[in-house]
């Protein structure tokens, strides 16, 4: 029996805590005997029990013929849980579920991480504690002080109990049913990975739905969700956008990637599907449990009002469904039958027609070269609106394909509503909501990159890491010549000490140079003017680097890079930060001014192959620029992409690399070439 | 009596149509009368009435005791309604309700013209045809077919027929009443601005929605939601993003500037707030109608559960609401009554102790420094959660301030439903909407640019139109020497017709030229190769004018226009295009690579004044990049701000500009330069 099974099919089950009249045990055991689970023991101090539940003051004195109690449900005040636990693990118990709270939620971590040494001690494996409990529908399973949800596909886990609480109350209401909950509040032991890892091989669940606010291990998250998701639809609220915990301001790609955006970029990496919030993750879910998966983006819309098609197709077109035109046969063959006043351009307006059979067949027709389908009825007070829900259940069964449906609205649509659950066609109160969650299941189906090979593993297996080259944080030239040494495109450049090395070296490229000022001080150098551009011949240098060595004012002057100007290039920024939770990011976006202005980064966990650099550049809103759009000669991003996927292996050959931004680097139809470069060293060295 | 009082508040009313059982003259007959409007005549040829209302075959042949009938609503077939309307307008009645489809919505506009001069005739004002009816809740007055909405504040106009009944049904679901509803179809005579323009002095509406798809006249309806939105809120669906009309993509500007975008912005300007649905629109009537004004963005969250919390902050940080830590003293306050376990950063957490009292207390605490507040609570079964919703409701009452509720979900926080609606506290399905909703009245109030002057109209009165100086299409050399003339800043330039004159173009510059093509037959010189940038010295000028020569490829060729290059200035595009709804649009934004691939556009419609020009700029994602971001310098926006305003009066002079792009315009630290221009003459003169 695994812990899994001991969790949410325990043969027995034992509640520790007062069943007193108004406490939190006897909630839990009430919960527990009223959902059908009999084999309930209770332990306390005085050994009270009730009627329904013989009480022991220690599952010691548990009477030996029955099997051990796989689950303990601990509701007894915090300084006694540890000897709680102790009992438990002693009498043979596999999994403890721990409601008290006054642990590292309060500060407590001490007590918190005590008792884990107890459960590590018994092989007793913990959830919470502070946690809201668990269910399992299928097992008539309760101990929760939560309502109880309706049975069905959906497992939801909760690092929130409230917000799990609040889920399990709304689930009927949503038309949703559960087939597992649980709760893991501060998480000591078990984690959302380990239930997400045990949910993928889980027969009774089909989608998995997850809340939460941060993770434990990145990396172990980004695998065990990636294998999930591979398996079964994965929607995760992820709350905190605005966390406390993000970096300082360190550099331009330390302040745009805050630990929210790697969250985000991770859980696209690993196939999962992010939602805003319970109403958003609700209708997904439904969706997902109610409809066959889809094949592709083309929507039909069939509705019997213009204005709500329309605005479905406008909320389409907004979140990337195609709402195409029907092909010329299509057309004719719905005009043959059709009056002519529907429209038939996509939405499809039947107006009056829109009722029973030629709803049905208008809908069976579309879906021939439509991926999916959205049915949009009106009902009126003196329209039966059981005659169209009726048809688009026919449309359903007969084509096999996804439909969605949204009948408007209040009482007239009311009598559509069983008719459509019943046929297991999902309804949305308006069309636009339908379409945005149509899109999102479309997003589970429309990911190759994430198919060519697990995230955030290196393509040749790991490689021994090497140490920097320097003591402490280098300076830019340094960081360029290494960068070059490694093999990576680095611009022509010279690092001038003296104002007579300036000059030779702009005498040297014999063309107009940028100057920028060298010093360990000095983060931001245009901010100081210590960037100089277009600085033309030998004593313009001379003279620029006189200038730049007064802007240092006092800071540490290390001379001047000098470079040829590199007019017409696109610049772009190329950048490796370090996650607290998931290691090691790869970061890539338009440079130079640009950076920060339009916020426009894509973040991977590194390493990235060519393929997931090449999808990662084609989500920046810039990707257009990249190509080199409306220019004769397309940009060379073959060699962007190939330079992304390389720097994003740097950090695990490199460990001691905290942060490396590559910006600009200049792309031009003949390559791409690194024009400045700064590594900041990370704090502590890190074999991640 | 005005059209619109004889529309809302007729005295008496006729309804023209057959009232027998199954037709929808006795739907319309029996919703007036079980409204309460007794005063009803019916016209049909066979004066076939009920027992409840009298009949006759003409109004002519009605008693002549009675006033006239008002409003006559007809719903005989199409080809009787002119003979209807005639009848109508002999009796002195003063609007007709025109249900009756068949006109231009299937093509047939000709005798939908035919009605409007019958009407003109007799000064009878006409709604419809093709509509779903009207209602005026306050005079119990029902002469439509869909469900009667309950009484209240909001007055909505709708163009959808079927979209109007919709709301109607999910009206009393959603908690929101009516004061008035009207749909006026296909609009032959009185449209959405007539209904606007009278509503802002409806005593009995606090609160205007509106859904259209198109607008008759652009600049009336800009001039009349202008002044209802200074009155009061109104709040617009504009379907159809994904517009048919939209313009061929003729160039940059024109390709960006979709009629949707135009209508987007002509709502801004005028102060009112779209919504995407009717879902939000519910939302935000509501919010209107129950809550005070929000004098600001400052939101307080007070919570009895983390997650939700959370959610609801990230949801703010993303619609632009602030939700800053309290000040020192008010979390010293706080935190001498609360328990140490509560947390006091806002969101403000009371966990278990947020249940009366304390809540309540609370809430009136941070409502002495924010401007708003969300009490979101969640519910378990074990809760009662009316004390908490009490508690609301005497802080709302307390403060006089603006507080939105969220209480979840489902059972459990049924209770608390009534205490809040009869308290006068809107509750939202989640945190994340009731935070939406709050963002979008916040804009209302934070609209000062708005206020400078009413839009698209010059500060300095009409000034009367003049000709262009040319036949035809002008080429850019042309454009660029006219807007010189006319005092606006152009970069210095030549425009060579021969090699000779390119080298001594060159030479006179004395410096490195950009050069481009000049050809009335290339309208994207760049993807020709008709643009050659870093031309160095006469000799290279030559030559690069034989270049450009070979690239026009036997189109017509009219030589070079040449100019020292611009490094280091940011580019951006100033435009001016003409919408078919609203006329004359100015445009903004980044220029060059970037105004296609970023669509960062700002449109308003022209004219505006340097204070919406600023408003303008300030609304663009790269605002950042042109405020010369980072730089010792700032760029001088003040100059871009002066040109795009003086460049949006250029279509009011010179009615046959059709379309204006100037691209690039050079922004620098000293100034700005107009780079390039080209314009498109309007095809038809005109005198907008």
């Amino acid at each position: 029996m695994t812990w899994f099974e001991a969790l949410f099919c325990p043969r027995s089950l034992a509640i520790v805590g007062s069943v007193a009249e108004g406490k939190i045990g006897r909630v839990l055991l009430d919960q527990v005997l009223s959902g059908g689970f009999a084999d309930v023991v209770v332990v306390n101090p005085k050994a009270e029990g009730t009627d329904a539940a013989p009480a022991v003051r220690s599952l010691a004195q548990r009477p030996t013929d029955g099997p051990p109690p796989d689950l303990v449900v601990v509701a007894s005040p915090a300084a006694t849980v540890a000897g709680a636990l102790e009992d438990a693990g002693r009498a043979g118990a596999r999994v403890a579920v721990i409601l008290s709270a006054g642990f590292s939620e309060s500060g407590n971590s001490a007590e918190e991480q005590a008792l884990l040494r107890v459960a590590r001690r018994f092989g007793l494996r913990l959830v919470g504690p502070n946690c809201a409990g668990i269910v399992n529908t299928k097992h008539r399973l309760f101990p929760t002080l939560e309502t109880r949800p309706p049975a069905g596909e959906v497992a939801f886990v909760s690092q929130s109990g409230a917000l799990g609480g609040a889920v399990l109350s709304w689930a009927e209401e949503q038309g949703v049913g559960l087939s597992k909950f649980v709760s893991y509040g501060n998480g000591v032991d078990l984690t959302e990975a380990d239930f997400l890892d045990a949910l993928r091989e889980d027969g009774e669940t089909r989608v998995v739905a997850l809340y939460v606010e941060t993770v434990s291990d990145g990396r172990r998250f980004l695998d065990v969700a990636s294998r999930l998701a591979a398996a079964k639809p994965l929607v995760v609220i992820k709350s905190g956008r605005s966390e406390p915990g993000r970096r300082a301001a360190l550099s331009h790609t330390g302040s745009i990637a805050g630990a929210d955006a790697v969250f985000d970029a991770a859980l696209r990496q690993c196939g999962a599907i992010r939602v805003e919030g319970i109403e958003e993750m609700f209708d997904l879910c439904r969706a997902f449990t109610m409809l066959p998966p889809l094949a592709g983006r083309r929507l039909a819309i069939v509705t019997n009002s213009g204005g709500p098609g329309v605005l479905a197709a406008d909320r389409a077109a907004a979140c990337r469904l195609d709402v195409p035109p029907p092909s010329a046969p299509l057309r004719q063959r719905l005009a043959e039958r059709l009056p002519p006043f529907c429209a038939l351009n996509n939405p499809f307006d039947l107006t009056v027609q829109g009722t029973g059979a030629a709803f049905r067949d208008v809908l069976i027709d579309v879906l021939t070269e439509y991926n999916v389908a959205l049915a949009i009825h009106v009902n009126t007070p003196y329209l039966d609106a059981a005659p169209p829900a009726q048809a688009v259940v026919d449309a359903a069964r007969a084509t096999g394909k996804p439909i969605a449906a949204s009948f408007l609205a209040g009482r007239p649509a009311r009598a559509a509503l069983p008719i459509l659950r019943q046929g297991g066609v999902p309804n949305f109160a308006t069309g636009e909501r339908a379409v945005h969650v149509l899109a999102l299941m479309g997003e589970r189906y429309n990911a190759r990159e994430r198919r060519s090979r697990p995230p955030g593993r290196p393509a040749d297996g790991p490689s021994s890491p090497q140490p920097l080259p320097w003591d402490g944080a280098p300076l830019e030239p340094e960081v360029m010549d290494w960068l070059d040494e490694l093999g990576l495109p680095v611009i022509e450049r010279r690092w001038a000490r003296t104002a007579d090395e300036a000059a030779d070296a702009a005498r040297a490229f014999d063309a107009p140079v940028a100057m920028k000022v060298v010093s360990p001080e000095i983060l931001h150098k245009t901010d100081v003017g210590g960037v100089l551009l277009d600085v033309d011949g030998a004593d313009a240098a001379a003279a620029a680097f006189e200038r730049l060595r007064i802007v240092t004012a006092g800071r540490s002057f290390r001379g001047a890079l000098v470079a040829p100007m590199a007019h017409g290039a696109i610049e772009v920024l190329v950048g490796v930060l370090r996650d607290a939770q998931f290691g090691p990011v790869i970061a890539c976006g338009l440079g130079g001014i640009y950076t920060e202005a339009l916020a426009d980064i894509a973040l991977r966990v590194a390493p990235i192959d060519p393929v997931q650099a090449q999808g990662m550049l084609s989500e920046l809103r810039s990707a257009a620029i990249l190509q080199g759009m409306r220019a004769q000669r397309a940009q060379d991003v073959d060699a962007l992409v190939k330079l992304v996927a390389s720097v994003s292996s740097l950090p695990l050959r490199f460990p001691q690399i905290g942060e490396l931004d590559l910006n600009p680097v200049f792309l031009t139809d003949r390559g791409v070439r690194i024009g400045d470069a700064r590594l900041i060293p990370a704090p502590i060295p890190d074999n991640a």
